[in-house]
């Protein structure tokens, strides 16, 4: 089941992605209310954390995501892609494994476990997908679907 | 899994509604661009979009809600605590059965199976608080966090 979510989240994302290519530079970084502020960001921001977590839950060292150097979406789908294919075979290959182990994050105070970081992490990129939908529509557009459903997961 | 997610929902959106005592009645349906198009009438899909699908899975007939004749948080409040007990014992009591079981929906075309539609609940309403997130900050206020970790859910 929780690889389900995360083919969704990528599944979503990447629309997202190609949907991003009908507008400027300048508005994938325009200043937004709410979310992480503007549209580029929120990509790199949901890729960090899901790829921040995937790390620590594997015990390996953060790697920080230089959010300055990144000014298109190819840019950001490069990024998402390498990330994925590391993350993917550690999902599919290594499978969860002990659903209780502890997990401890660098940058962050707390013990979580497994399960809980994965659960948060899907949680995490549909939440600021739903502050792009609205961000879509207050520029005129229609935003990607966020339906489960119609997308040939199950 | 599924479990856990909807008590993080049910906790967040518990926040949100008691968030929302801060409003005024004229805040609460002002109309907004994006989502549901306002802040009541957001809540009362969340509600009826998991309920109706509750339904679905259990294959009870649908009961639609009437959105006229809610116009306070306290209304609303009130559903979702009752529609809530129904689902919580379904979900714990009952447990899932067969996960590929088909549903269907008389307000859909369409077979999903039952793993599908649980997905799509948990889904929809993350999706939908993401929006409201965006609403909050464009009114000057803080949200409800959205994290999974520090909740106490594990």
């Amino acid at each position: 089941m929780f690889y389900t979510f995360f083919q969704y989240n990528w599944q979503v994302r990447d629309e997202w992605l190609e949907w991003c290519k009908q507008l400027s530079e300048e508005e994938l970084i325009k200043e937004r209310i709410g979310g992480v502020g503007n549209i580029l960001n929120t990509f790199l921001h949901i890729i960090d954390v899901e790829y921040s977590w995937i790390r620590a839950i594997q015990e390996k060292e953060d790697i920080a995501i230089d959010f300055s150097s990144f000014s298109t979406i190819d840019e950001v789908q490069s990024l998402s892609e390498t990330y994925r294919n590391e993350i993917e075979a550690f999902l599919t290959n290594e499978s969860i494994g002990n659903r209780n182990a502890i997990v401890t994050a660098p940058w962050m105070e707390g013990e979580f476990t497994k399960e809980e970081i994965l659960h948060h992490i899907i949680a995490h990129e549909i939440h600021h997908i739903g502050q792009l939908s609205v961000w879509a529509r207050e520029m005129g557009r229609k935003p990607v679907s966020a339906n489960v459903i119609f997308r040939g997961l199950f």
